[in-house]
């Protein structure tokens, strides 16, 4: 196991305990350590200096930020390629890739270079990118030679530009997301054949009642006489995209018809999709969970490894010096201050004995984690130039005014009635005019607070509200002044101007949400969930690229768009006569086309939407073959039955966690430690801008409690810890099992962690509170 | 609170503890106390000797039976009223509802005389039940007394019908999903007013957008020019039911416009809809929990109250004698047998002492409800009729072939041709005859298996498989034999006749499901989630009915159906000229009407579906007022916001708790002593009619083991238990919750326990295990 003969290396590494300061290479390796444990990576990595230098390297920002650019570099060209965006040659395209495979190719020698070469080649990441390196190669001079003798082929190694987004190990959410589909697919897949059988025999059943009897659809078409037609009918009929029309024909002959298609929909369409939920929520729950604990366990045996590098012996202990650990942490994080650093170390070493014991070490990578936002308790600036303006009874009167809540509801009334105005015709002069009185109201609004309150807290770096007003006042302002300016000029609205104006004034609505608590907190907790469901939009962007891709070889060219107002008889049909008659061109749908990449990913967003993709589905298979509609079969289950029940799986599990979190606390020894110290600040007493007023007097409590000599280099300081708003379910699930692990516990052996199953984690006696 | 009042009037009554014989009353009382807690009944009554016996007649089946009835005479009688599928005058209904609410009337009253005057006025049910009655007097006469002078009124008070099913003791579980859908409300109607302030805010920048511009859809409608239009079309599209039709005209316009529609769809359908699911969800398990622990500890009290009344000292600790537990046990299930009454003993008074300790009584309710079934091991009729024959070498052949795995495989490969010759066209002469051979397989086929395996172990109760072949098998034979003689005598197949024999023919295909075990497995989980499934059956009636009501009075008649072969002006338009150029009659809806329940019920299920009901609906607000949709909306709120969404959280729930169950056991202490006194079967052990033939060696390792006296009473009676078969999501539940009690544990006072909230049962401290 590579995990074991890593750790046979650090103990082969490491020097006797020195009393002196620690080697600058044993710095580093525990550095490496920390760095590991506090962003969750794992990789393992030689220790030797130089292996841990090259390490640190290819940790650092600008190597990551590179290779996500030639990753987006390498995707984009797409657009670029036939069927094209913007085309461009094919020379051109041709070179931008094979520069990027060589960056690509440098990031893994890169990572080569670091890692035991047995972990390497075992990883089947490293295997995956190297095959779709030298796989894409031979498919370019293969296209290229062909193209250079006029000889059109296929670049189907396009359709494998997303591995390289899925395999670098910088994207573990979208590999754990791939991760977690790969582990439900043989749970699902029984139940998935099952499904397929019951459409089989439901569709034996269609074939037998109604095939002989000279049904007409409403388009007069043969009513259910193919078996094979039929199974696609019910299947569509299990996504509801043909309900009822696929029942009308049978029902209009007998009522006791609608009975077989009401038995189809409540089996097929209610329990299995619910089964499909419930295997893919399982599984996704059970791994998510497993992988946390994994995570958790590798993050304490880093911070174990990177202790016995620099522990030295007191007394009967093992402890870490003051001046290594403080080494170690600027090693770690070389832009943190004086003062934070200062606080850590008080957390670390409580009794002030110049050392730092190992339960304490532990914690560090959890200490530099925790976000500490210093606030100076600095006054408004008005009130430190002119302090007798600022504090004159009429300025005091204009803030007391600010701070009360009448000021807040008058805005909301202004809105609502800006919101009227806005559903009212603009064309009338006197609205148009309105609306300059609306933009002065509120650019008067955002000048009374920041004169009120201090600026640089009213937009602190989570001040997400009041940010979002100040960004949408001032774009409305200089659009509406650009879209005035154009108009006097030239007599006529820009109309791109214009629609982006309308959609800021309309977005300035969205304050109204702010003044109501539960609203704000439902918001709140969505944008919370918002970078995870980041992840989902990369999953959704690998599949949907793969798919555009492969439907840009089939499909591109067969359907042609032309301009709605251009009527001849071949505009009607999509320029492709088999479209003739057919509900495709009936309904218009000639833009729903894979002709470049931009329509094909909105037509693959119509798929997963369901609704009338066998509309699709049949016109594709018109200008193609019968056949083409396996590709949007195909399409439906990955994105429809796998990928869209993950979503709703993750947002129920957030929504739990969320929801269990509210009901109590989960606080770690660190933000109790710093509580205990008076130095924190509750996340709730400055997250809302409206209290940074009552700071004042929090200081001065701080002040008396702490008559401690450190207490003083702490002083006009304040310590927000920002963990306390769980941006991930990840997280706070980590903070809850690390919560739960012994601050001594060692946890198990480094191979027993990294062969963690999630069937271990199933309580081996279910019990009533877990079981439900 | 009446149950105190309960409790002390218990106190009042008990008489002091006798040395004898309990006398008949205390008897009764301790029995309705046991019966009410093993049928998890919770109806405090009185316990005057006469009100205890007309309780248990209150409980008697046949009074069940008979209130069921009249409710489903009262239900259907919308099927004979106007607009009616069978038309009676209207004499003839009213007075089947009179007396249909007599019956109600005289169980109401009955129940009066049971239960604590307090406690009957101060129940919501009895109230409801009342007012309706009431109500419905009123409105028959009213309606009744205009028919007379001709002037049609509407009666609207046939829309309460359902209240009677709902809120008659018997119905708890539908209650039980509507309060569940109650204590949804407040925490949904955030949410849902965030989603329509969202919905509200996109149509205003639609409006804006696109309204100007002159945009046509592909009817040639104009393209959202009216702010109610556009709210409408854009909750259409959150039910994704018109998309992408909704999205093309602006699509054709700009690429850049699809944004809008992708933004919306992420949002509202995607994000919403999902956090409906979590809110209802999340919901619905807390309550769940609340209300398993409260029965769970009703049960408790029941069973002490029960124990106060017979017990008697015996040495320090209060017993209950042997004599009167037998008579307890008698009275509770008079038709037990002695046998069975031996091992409930056995398993009881453990030590033979001749008395029943505490803890043992309380267990009396779970004992009788566990399913003992008494397998008798007999021989096979035959071997005990012709030893000779039977055990004859060739006989033994026979038997062997068929316990052999290839002739379960031989039957599938014929099961696999006789689908291939359904598929084929039966025309042919050759495969018409193959009919016959292939039912004469079958037919031989469970003959043999009857030869081999004792006929009543093989139709046992619990065979569930071989009771659905020999079922179809039969059906089928005598439908084809029916078709035939029909056909023979008067040339030609009768329609009905032959559907029926198809539909028997294809279902005889899901017998290859038996052969694979883990389809089988599937297959009988979700048979097992079947019996509560039925309860969404029922509250999909309850409000299918309501709504149905008011859409016949609403829209009867305003849409006309024809015979598709009819093919004039007025056939195209459903006889309303309003609908010219409508979806709805392009469509070829018509048959989509509210013309009678039965077709009020289709249309209801296609508006369930969602599929197309913007058509629907479209259609009914032409035909009658734009206002109609309202009714539309609403349904899709009522059925698919909440009821479906509980229906998605019963079967995520459901298939967890079966999931955790699966990996371990939950044993109560009475199933662990059954196994301990050797008399109990695994369920797993006789479940399959192949291991059958084991049975003889498990005998006598029993009979082994037993030396006992009592021994031979049990002698070749088996116990199965089968609770191991958890039917419902409850019942486990309730087994889990009462496994954990400890079983001296009295639980909380009666009043703590009618005021449970499902507040408390959140855990205190979330862990990683309950947490996700």
């Amino acid at each position: 196991m590579p995990g074991i003969q890593l750790g046979s290396g650090v103990q082969r590494l490491r020097p006797e305990p020195q009393e002196e300061l620690p080697a600058q290479e044993n710095l580093l390796l525990a550095a490496a350590y920390v760095s590991d444990a506090q962003y969750n990576r794992n990789v393992p990595f030689q220790t030797s200096p130089q292996a841990i230098r090259l390490y640190c390297f290819y940790n650092h920002w600008t190597m990551r930020v590179a290779t996500y650019i030639f990753i987006c570099v390498d995707l984009s060209l797409a657009l670029f390629e036939e069927p094209a965006l913007f085309p461009l040659p094919f020379v051109a395209t041709a070179l931008a890739e094979v520069l990027c495979l060589a960056a690509f190719s440098a990031r893994l020698v890169h990572f080569a270079k670091v890692t035991p070469q047995m972990v390497f080649w075992k990883d089947t990441k490293n295997i995956c990118i190297m095959v779709t390196i030298v796989v894409t190669l031979i498919d370019l001079i293969i296209y290229g030679s062909l193209e250079a003798v006029h000889i059109h082929s296929i670049r189907w190694t396009r359709a494998l530009r997303p591995v390289f987004l899925i395999n670098f190990p910088e994207s573990r959410q979208i590999r754990r997301a791939f991760r977690s589909i790969r582990n439900t697919l043989p749970d699902i897949l029984y139940v998935f054949l099952l499904f397929l059988f019951s459409v089989l025999m439901f569709s034996l059943m269609a074939l037998k009642l109604f095939g002989d009897r000279g049904l007409k659809t409403a388009d007069g078409a043969p009513y259910f006489t193919n078996i094979l037609e039929i199974a696609f009918e019910l299947y569509v009929l299990v996504t509801t995209a043909n309900n009822p029309d696929i029942m009308m024909p049978a029902y209009n002959v007998s009522w006791w018809y609608s009975l077989y298609f009401i038995t189809y929909i409540i089996i097929n369409t209610y329990i299995f999709m619910s089964v499909f939920l419930a295997v893919v929520y399982n599984n996704y729950r059970k791994h998510l969970k497993n992988e946390i604990r994994k995570l958790a366990y590798l993050k304490r045996h880093k911070m174990i490894q990177a202790f016995n590098i620099l522990k030295v012996k007191v007394g009967t202990e093992f402890v870490v010096k003051e001046a290594a650990w403080k080494q170690l942490a600027k090693v770690v994080t070389p832009d943190i201050s004086s003062s934070h650093l200062e606080l850590l170390l008080r957390i670390s070493d409580e009794g002030q004995q110049g050392y730092v014991d190992k339960m304490n070490f532990l914690r560090l990578a959890d200490l530099l984690n925790i976000q500490v936002v210093t606030i100076n308790l600095r006054r408004h600036p008005l009130e430190a130039w002119v302090p007798r303006v600022y504090q004159s009874s009429m300025s005091l009167l204009v803030q007391r005014m600010v701070q009360h809540r009448i000021f807040v509801w008058a805005y909301d009334v202004i809105i609502l009635i800006n919101a009227i105005c806005i559903a009212l015709d603009e064309k009338h002069p006197f609205i148009s005019y309105a609306e300059w009185l609306f933009l002065a109201l509120y650019i008067i609004e955002i000048l009374l607070k920041l004169y009120t309150y201090e600026p640089r807290a009213y937009l602190g770096r989570k001040q997400f509200w009041n940010w979002f007003d100040v960004l949408i006042i001032i774009a409305a302002l200089v659009a509406t002044m650009a879209n005035a300016a154009i108009q006097s000029a030239r007599k006529y609205n820009s109309r791109q101007i214009l629609d982006i104006v309308l959609i800021l004034r309309i977005l300035r609505l969205l304050r109204v949400i702010i003044s109501i608590e539960r609203f704000r907190v439902i918001v709140t907790t969505l944008i919370n969930i918002g970078p995870t469901m980041l992840t989902f939009g990369g999953l959704v962007f690998v599949v949907y690229y793969t798919f555009a891709v492969i439907g840009m070889e089939m499909f591109h060219g067969k359907v042609q768009f032309f301009d709605p107002n251009f009527t001849s008889p071949d505009a009607l049909v999509c320029g492709n006569p088999a479209l003739k008659g057919s509900a495709f061109a009936r309904d218009r749908y000639c833009k729903n086309n894979f002709n470049d990449l931009a329509s094909s990913f909105v037509v693959l967003m119509e798929l997963t939407v369901v609704n009338q993709w066998h509309v699709l589905a049949g016109g594709f298979a018109l200008v193609t073959h019968q056949a083409a509609k396996l590709y949007f079969i195909l399409f439906h289950i990955v994105v429809v039955i796998l990928i869209v029940n993950i979503f709703i799986a993750f947002i129920l599990e957030a929504f739990f966690v969320a929801y269990s979190l509210g009901k109590s606390e989960i606080e770690t020894a660190i933000e109790k430690k710093i509580q205990e110290l008076g130095v924190g600040i509750q996340e709730e007493d400055v997250q809302d801008w409206k209290l940074t007023g009552n700071i004042g007097t929090v200081d001065s409590t701080f002040s008396g409690n702490d008559g401690d000599n450190r207490g003083k280099a702490l002083k006009g300081l304040y310590f927000r810890i920002a963990s306390k708003k769980y941006r991930t379910v990840d997280a706070l699930l980590q903070r809850m099992f690390e919560s739960e692990i012994a601050p001594n516990d060692e946890g198990p052996s480094l191979e027993e962690i990294l062969n963690f199953s999630p069937s271990d984690i199933y309580p081996k006696n279910p019990n009533f509170d877990n079981s439900a």
